[in-house]
């Protein structure tokens, strides 16, 4: 690569973006509620298309709602596209999702500024209902419009809590359900998304950010054990078959195969609904959730392989019935060399040391993973947290992040 | 021991008071639901003082509505008592409390009828809310009145589930909440109770009756784990401190614990909540129950000893915090040699085989136990149900039963 010193990333426009743009749905001190297609959303997306104009870029709504603005290339062909999602968590924080969009913005303005027009083109993307907050069946509703995994049908049958249609609140926005088969693109020749690390990894290692180079395989399983209920006095243990005592084996092996499989593996046991839920009673039925995560793909199915093994064999041991249901399943999504080595490349150019990571939560880009090459970068979560008002990310880290994503779209646009 | 020959028990006379009393709180073909100080338990008790009076016993109530019926002796004294309670789940079966009342009728009613007047007073109590159906915090509620663990406070504070006091019920019968002191006896010689079994422990031997000589201590403990609540995907494993990885490895290591001792030792998780309770969220919290019962008051210690070891080595691993609250403490009741002896000779006598063990749910008898020896007989229930319409025992059965009851009452009121 025959990279230029990158110019400096201004750190107090920086503050100044974050802190504006979380006026927009600000709830409390540091909180933030931006549901997709409500006046918040729409006046926090006015704002970024506003900043994005500012900067010479060329802007556009798609069907969806998503925003695009664009760096027209020199030489036609198609786009490297960077950004992430606006909206947010009920109440969730500044960071999770925004960062990554003033990121893009902030990196397309500098270079543009810099080196003028790239050689090919380089767009910013601000995507919509990534985290289901409003439409609990609609996570990733905009990047997946744009991978084609959407069609005007969903959007009658993706309702919000009160049973209303997304289509409903797409139009009072102005787009059109009927043709979000539009939102469609085959002209992306990579992505890159910076966002938020969520977890205490960097924290750990004392880093500011870190090169993420998959996406976790996530898989929901809801299970059902039905036993027989009975009197807990009077039914000896060895005649039992007890519901909750299966649950309480087969949880406790499959987070101890987590803990001895070690990082980056992980498996939670968050739900749990017990019939009857009574002190002295032998429960009837327990059903629970297990939430297991790997981004090796061989190494996540030998994770649920193990995890059905332990159920068939404790609730045969007990006596128990054993029903399972795949409530979710998102592949895992490795990251492609391109874009990955552009990130790393900037970040050595830069003298700034990154970690090397998967990320342990779903993300766009896994969706965007399903029609181009893509690759993450993560900045440093005080204290892990997440999906809280409390979530906060230094300048100096997201400076970090912002001068990486510079370094790397300027490899991938102008060289 | 000089016993004659026993009468014949009139299984068609049982059967046929099974029968009737069971139409007092009917619910279905099978179901029975008296709640104390309902017209339904009123008018159950006056049928059992109907056929006492018949039977040729001097009735009256006390002040909290348990109704005794005597058989005088021919010398002064303290007088045996036997019976059980008459009050129902909602909805129970025809046997559970009812059975005892019936068969302690039928067994005076018997040796009376034979051999007239005993030498020293025999009682028959049909006793009231044991089972805390229509005041969640009356369990035994006539025999702690009898023992002096009550008082007409206790009537105040004592609530039905809209908050109404006990007091307001007894006083629509016409008892007196003021006088409930003047229920206890101190002139109690002791106190036999027959019950249905309520497990499968009679099933599986394939006997019709057993001996019981204890009954178990039963604690409950409420534990509450507190951890920090992070996201499934972003955090390691080896840095949680997951509360629902605690419960399930103590729980899992209780039960296996009991299952390690085998009978009588019984451990049971019948109660659990999770917060927040979300798949894909490492909860803040999880409280849950633990139900540990054993009839020997050493290995009752040990037990609770073990389980306190367990939570605190394993909260202590994981980062969690731990608190527990004994909601329920009954101490074990064993059984004194003289009822006990007197059930065993009157069984033999007949060539009844039965089988010994302990009762692993609490009973009136655990509270007589107080003030005077105590003993108990089990009659085998269908498949260990109870607390059901379905709860069932056979007449030949219960003849066996209520014949050892006739001849254990015999040996202790006339030789």
């Amino acid at each position: 690569m025959s990279a230029p010193q990158m110019p400096k990333i201004d750190s107090t426009m920086v503050e100044d973006m974050i802190l504006s743009l979380a006026q927009h749905g600000a709830v409390g001190e540091t909180g933030v509620c931006r549901l997709v297609y409500t006046d918040e959303w729409q006046s926090a997306q006015a704002q970024v298309q506003t900043w994005a104009e500012e900067a010479g870029l060329v802007t556009r709504f798609d069907q969806v709602g998503n925003l695009w603005a664009k760096a027209e290339g020199q030489t036609p062909g198609p786009s490297f596209v960077t950004g992430s999602h606006i909206d947010s968590q009920r109440s969730g924080g500044r960071y999770d999702g925004a960062l990554g969009v003033i990121a893009g913005l902030v990196a397309l303005k500098t270079l543009v500024a810099s080196f003028g027009p790239p050689k090919r083109a380089l767009e910013l993307v601000s995507l919509c209902e990534e985290e289901s907050s409003r439409f609990p069946t609609a996570g990733f509703w905009g990047s997946r419009a744009i991978v084609e995994r959407s069609s005007p049908e969903d959007c009658e049958t993706v309702v919000d809590e009160a049973g209303a249609p997304i289509s409903a609140a797409m139009r009072a926005c102005g787009f059109d359900p009927a043709r979000i088969g539009e939102v469609a693109r085959d002209d992306i020749a990579g992505f890159i998304e910076l966002h938020i690390e969520q977890g205490p990894i960097l924290e750990d290692a004392d880093l500011s950010v870190a090169v993420v180079d998959a996406i976790t395989h996530i898989r929901h399983t809801e299970v059902t054990l039905t036993g027989v209920s009975n009197h807990a006095g009077a039914f000896p243990m060895d005649i039992r078959a007890d519901p909750m005592a299966g649950m309480v084996e087969i949880a406790a092996a499959a987070i101890a195969h987590a803990e001895t499989l070690g990082r980056p593996a992980v498996t939670t046991i968050g739900q749990c609904s017990i019939n009857p839920n009574a002190p002295a009673i032998i429960p009837r039925s327990v059903t629970f959730t297990i939430d297991a995560r790997h981004p090796d793909p061989k190494a996540a199915k030998a994770l649920h392989d193990t995890h059905n093994l332990i159920m068939d064999k404790i609730a045969a041991k007990r006596g128990l019935t054993l029903t399972r249901r795949l409530t979710l399943d998102h592949p895992p999504c490795q990251s492609d060399p391109g874009p990955l080595n552009a990130l790393q490349d900037a970040a050595d150019a830069k003298d700034i040391q990154t970690l090397r990571m998967a990320s342990g939560a779903g993300h766009d880009a896994q969706q965007m993973g399903r029609i181009c090459p893509v690759a993450m970068l993560f900045v440093r979560s005080k204290d892990g947290r997440s999906h809280t008002p409390e979530e906060f990310s230094s300048i100096p880290d997201i400076v970090d992040g912002i001068q990486i994503l510079t370094g790397a779209l300027y490899r991938l646009g102008y060289c």
